[in-house]
C-alpha cells in the first residue's frame, strides 16, 4: 500500500480547512468601503492561516513522497494532525473577529503548536515504519525548522500575556521561516526524479 | 475497473463531512474564557465524531484495498454508507449542543448503528462479488470489531432511558476498540505488499 | 489525455453537493421529538436528492469509463453538467423548508431536467469525440432509461399545477427506475476487465 | 515527483470553491416567485463566476498537464493563484447581494486581475523550471487571451466609476474569449497522446 489514498484523503481534508476559513468572511450588507473595513482583521487572519495551512500541506507533500509504505499508526498520527488542523477555521476566525487579542491569540498559537507536534509524530511514525535506513529520517537532516517553529509558537503564546501584537509578529516569523526551501528533501528528490521521470 | 474511484469519492465525502463537524462550533463574539465556556460540549462531541469518522475511513481505506472489481451493488452499498456518514455533523451538532441529554444522544446512537449496518452490507457486497474464494471474508476473519460495535451502539440507545452519560460511556468504549489495530488484513495486506512493493 | 482528472474534479464538485445539502438540515435548539419534526420534510428532501447525487455520479462514472481522451467540448459540457448539479442543494432546501409546495416542486423538477440534458450533451460530446466507432454509443445502447427520465421530469413539472404530491410520486419513480442496473455497459465493462484486470 | 498530487490538491480547492459560492443563494423562507426574485441577481453573479472558475480549472489542467516536474516555487506560485480564487466566494456574494454597484463590482474586477497575475507568474514558474527547451512556452505560443484578460478586467475597474453595467459586460466578454479553444496546446497535446495513448 502506498501513500496515494493517505495523500488524496488529506488533501481533500486541508483542501477544505482552506475554503472554509474564508467562509469567516461575511459579506457585508452595505456596499461602500466603510462596510469593508471591519471585515480588514478578518482578513489578515486569513492571509496568515492560508499561509500556514499552505506550510502543512507543502510540508506534507514532501514527507508523504518518500514514504512507500503506510501503517496503522502512521494512518492515526496523520488523523491527529488532521484534528489540529480542522480547528484551524475556528481559531483564525476567532482571532480575527476579536481584532486579534490576546486570548484568542494566545488560543491561535496552541493550536498552532499542538499541530506541530502532531507533524512531529507524524514524522516519527514514519521514520520508525522505515527501520534504520529510513529515507525520511536522512531528508530531514537536523530538522532546524521543524524543532524552531513550535519554540517560536511558545514565545508567541507566552507574548500574549504582554502584547499581542508583539505574539502576532512572531507567529508571523514563525510563518516567514517556511518559505526558505527545505533543500535537503527536494535534493534527495531530484536525485530519485532522475531515475524515475516520466517523460509524458 | 479497480476501485480506485470509488475510494476517491467517497475520501471526498468524508474529508467534507469531518470538515463540516467543526462548523457546529460557532466562532463566539467575546474574546474571554466564558465565551468559550459553552462550546466544550460541541468540542467534545466533536472530538468523539472526528474519532468515529476516522475508524470509517480506516477500516473504507482497509477493506477497499482488497476489493479488485467495482459491481454496481458495491457502488449502491458504498453511497448507503456515505448517506448514514453524512447524517454525523446533523447528530453531532444536535447533541453537542444540548449537553448530551438523552433523545439527541439516542438520535446519535441510532445514526452510528445505521452506519454500522451500512458498513456490513458493503462488507457482504464484496465478499459477494469476489466469490468463494474472496480475499476479504479471509482477512476480516471473526471480525469481533464489526459484530460487537453494532451491539454497544443498541447498548448506548437504551441507556439513553437510565442514564445519558450512561450511554456516552458506552459510545466512547465503542470507539476507543477500534483503536487496536486490525492485525489481520494488516498481514495480509504486508505480505501482499512485500511482493509488489514500489521503491518510489 | 485519460479522463481521470476530469473524473477526480467532477467526483469532488458532487461530493460538495452531496454533503452540503445536509447542511439545510440545521440543528434544532431543543431537544425533544417535537423539535425534530419540521426537519422531517427537509430530511425526505434531502434522501431523495442524495439518491438523485447518486445516480448521477454512478452514470458518470460508468460514462467517463469508457472516455480514453477528453477535448474541450467535453471538459466544458461536464462543467455544465456540474453547474446544474451544484442548483441541488439550494432546490432541495426551498422544497424541503416549504413542505413539498406546488412552485419549489417544480423549480425541483426544472433543474433535475437541466441536469439531464446537460448530461444528454456531455454524452453526445463524448460520443462525437470517440468517431464512428464509438463505444460510448454502443455500450449505452437504445438507453431508456436516459430518455424516459427527462420525459417523467417534465410530467413531475407539469403535475405541480394540478397537486404537487402527484409530482412528487413522480420524481420518486423516475428515480427508482435508475436502480435497474445498466447491464449493456457493466457487460462491456466486465468484459474489457477481465483482459486487463490487476490482481493487487 | 509528477503534477499530480498538485493537481488533486487545486482541484480539491477548485471544487469547494464553486460549491461554497452556491452557498450564497440562501433558501427563502415563501414559496412563492416574489420570494425568488431578489435572488436573480446573485444568481446571475453565480453564473459568471462558475465561469470564471471553469476557466480557471480548464487552462489550469492543460497547463499542469505540461508539467512533468513540480519545485517549490510552482508550489507556492500555485497556492498564491489558489489564495486569490478562494476570494471569488466572497466577491461573488457582496456583488450580487447589492445589485452589480459600483464598489463590488470593481473589487470582483480586483480580485479577477489578481489571479489572472498569479496564474501568469505560476506559468512563469514552470516555464523557469522547464529550462530552455520549456514545453509549456511553446504549447501557450503568443498567449493574447492570456495578455488580453488582465488589460479587460483593469478596463472594467475603471469603467465602475462610469458605469457598473458597462464593466459587467467587459467582465462579461473578458470571459466569453476563453470559449474559443486553444488550439495549440490542444493540438500538441493530442500529438503526445496518439504515442502515449492507453486503449483501456
Amino acid at each position: 500500500m502506498t501513500a496515494g489514498r493517505l495523500e488524496a484523503f488529506s488533501d481533500g481534508v486541508i483542501a477544505i480547512i482552506i475554503t472554509i476559513m474564508v467562509l469567516e468572511m461575511k459579506v457585508p450588507h452595505g456596499s461602500s468601503f466603510s462596510d469593508l473595513r471591519p471585515l480588514l482583521p478578518i482578513f489578515l487572519s486569513y492571509i496568515l492561516s492560508f499561509f500556514y495551512v499552505g506550510i502543512y500541506w507543502n510540508n506534507h507533500h514532501h514527507m508523504l513522497h518518500v514514504c512507500a509504505a503506510v501503517t496503522g499508526s502512521i494512518l492515526w498520527a496523520n488523523l491527529h494532525l488532521l484534528f489540529w488542523l480542522s480547528l484551524f477555521p475556528f481559531t483564525t476566525g476567532w482571532m480575527g473577529e476579536n481584532h486579534f487579542t490576546a486570548l484568542p491569540t494566545a488560543l491561535y498559537g496552541i493550536v498552532l503548536l499542538m499541530a506541530a507536534i502532531a507533524y512531529y509524530l507524524l514524522q516519527q511514525a514514519i521514520i520508525r515504519s522505515q527501520g534504520s535506513n529510513s529515507i525520511l529520517k536522512k531528508a530531514i537532516g537536523h530538522d532546524w525548522k521543524g524543532k524552531l517553529s513550535p519554540l517560536l509558537y511558545i514565545v508567541a503564546i507566552a507574548a500574549t500575556l504582554h502584547s499581542s501584537w508583539m505574539a502576532q509578529t512572531v507567529l508571523v516569523v514563525a510563518a516567514l521561516i517556511w518559505l526558505i526551501p527545505d533543500r535537503r528533501i527536494e535534493r534527495r528528490l531530484e536525485l530519485s526524479q532522475s531515475l524515475t521521470i516520466d517523460p509524458r
